[in-house]
């Protein structure tokens, strides 16, 4: 079976914009089948884009193709890319920061650029605003039927070249857990940190212990309090704060049955930081 | 060909969540077809869980898993299930009162425990709070797949331990329908009460008869007055009322062209009750 | 491989109603694949509907059946129908206005009207109000699996019977482009007109020149102001108002990482016009 395309995007599914990706798809291959990982990314949120990859690849088979497309620089000189992870599973996007996870947390064994005098859908050559469909997803559809390889992408670039947002390493020390907030999902209201759930656990924590957990947002203070860490939230009261790890096996806080991304306007990215403090440290 | 699996979900197409339930999917066996059902169940909304299924599951093939994941209570003792139902499909979900509709229109044949020991993604074991990736689609896609069958589910249990969430049943008397608000969806306006097509239609009501509608909320009337019964929206003009046989074989309410869940905030679920009274009863 | 289908509705995926013409057409042949072209159309908008199938037919191959349901009139005596385009491709859709840009601009070879004694789903009679499911879903899987061929859908009327939205044509005069708005995205704020590249790029238009561009609602001027034409936003300042090649091969404006919709209450439609002038005509 040929390998599967997950397109995310920062589209929306109220215009006709990924049914013309996935008809390019299937005008070029219909056996290549093509899934959804979402595409109410926020309009021009590369960071929310790079931690979606990181979060779904682990989930998906050897070899799967993964279009990311948030490119708010579409058309001008940003490089369109494939870069190969360490995996086995392959990522097509503007190279404009939407790796900077996989790369940290996955890795990447190498980058081509897209070679568009070759990889371009050929009806379209006016519009120069919608590389999702006419590039990336017209890549990865030939990629995925085998009318070219990874070297028919294009020339490879030295990894070093790939565009990458900074952001701090979560850390331990002196009891004190560090990281940022990789996202705070206003849907469910769970606000989830980069600090690893391995990195947690191997302090010897224990189910029922209580911490003291601060979000900063560039250096304010936008939650604080104590916080217990339970196996799930269904081990506190409807409403109370609790630490648990979660879907992408990194620490999580939420309130149980309540909003605390809502509550407490709790934002996500580079300049949004928690620390997670054992109460007897 | 493959039984398909079908999911619902409170999650939103928002996160990857969604997508990594897909991805488990594609990684245990390619071969099986998922498909959405919807992922905007209201969240926590168990009650609009079990009412959907129900509306769903008489258009799919004998054979079709139906995935429900509305889950409050998931990493606590609540049981993981699969129901099989009386015509063939199965329900894989929290026993949370999910199956409280289908249990009573489609009816179930056998149910047993979703055994974790055995039917369990492997690589998350420290995440006690995404059963809907973890348990419940590996469940499904397994069982899909042939990997196990149902008795590989787990220990079955009783019927009577299955887990409902108590309504009043639709009746007729003295002239008079009487049912619950089964969904009252805020996008297009459609009421639907529980009351079947069948016992409204064998009191034989003509189209355009014009009956006395009451919908209270714990008593308090929150919409009343004089609707015709049509075939349809078209038959009365823009904005007026009118009853119908909705697309779920249950008496509808809805205004032509208007959304009257929204002018009378109007809502769904055990405690939202109709009367239809013929005027001349 | 049998053709895809590619629905499109006003029906949101809030609800089970588009999981159930998913569950029609599997049930009446699991090997025909169904994606979705958008089901956020706003309800009853039939005039974005007609948009949408000439905006993504053009990506999908030669025998694809296009389902388009917005249907207020749903169960009245408005004809459904199948039309087959003039590039091979269908459109199940009730005959209400949803034909209206496919016809202007790939031609339509003929049209027949949906025999319901034949086509129509067996176990939903008393049924109404929903022949997304019921007939449009049911007789565009029966056309995709082969149990019936065009000739089957029911009798044939003439082209002249369809009925059509009335909107101007796109023009050029003493240096004046004149379209509509066709479409005004909410989500990302991309204002597309009516106006063909072609026509525009044929005067010899050159990246970098800048036109006066004023948009008018019946009449009153709702934004007006000098714009350079550019291949993508990226060419101008954040906030900047642009003109671009759009994705369908129309000229479109937007403000670069802006809503240039929601700032100015931007609509579309028929008395939605715009004009853009070269600076020096």
């Amino acid at each position: 079976m040929k390998p599967a395309i997950v397109i995310q995007t920062d589209f929306s599914r109220n215009s006709s914009s990924v049914a013309t990706m996935y008809g390019v798809c299937q005008t070029v291959d219909p056996e290549v089948r093509v899934f959804d990982l979402t595409h109410s990314i926020p309009p021009f949120d590369i960071f929310e884009a790079s931690h979606m990859l990181r979060n779904t690849a682990p989930f998906w088979p050897e070899g799967t193709i993964l279009v990311s497309v948030v490119d708010p620089g579409v058309g001008t000189e940003r490089r369109g890319c494939v870069a190969l992870l360490s995996n086995g599973q392959y990522v097509v996007t503007p190279d404009n920061g939407s790796l900077s996870h996989v790369l940290r947390s996955i890795g990447v064994q190498a980058v081509r650029e897209i070679d568009m005098t070759v990889n371009r859908w050929p009806t379209t050559l006016t519009c120069h605003i919608f590389h999702g469909r006419d590039v990336f997803a017209y890549t990865a559809v030939r990629l995925a039927s085998g009318l070219i390889d990874f070297q028919g992408v294009g020339p490879a670039y030295p990894l070093e070249e790939i565009v990458t947002i900074p952001f701090d390493p979560p850390a331990y020390e002196n009891g004190v857990f560090t990281g940022i907030i990789e996202s705070s999902g206003p849907y469910f209201g769970l606000v989830s940190s980069s600090i690893p759930d391995r990195l947690f656990l191997d302090q010897g924590v224990q189910y029922g212990e209580v911490f003291q957990v601060e979000i900063r947002h560039r250096g304010a203070t936008v939650y604080g309090g104590p916080v217990p860490f339970h196996k799930s939230f269904g081990y506190v009261a409807k409403g109370q704060p609790v630490l648990f790890v979660g879907a992408t096996a990194t620490i999580q806080l939420a309130l149980r049955e309540k909003n605390i991304t809502r509550l407490y306007k709790i934002g996500a990215g580079p300049d949004w930081s928690i620390s997670i403090r054992a109460k007897d440290s």
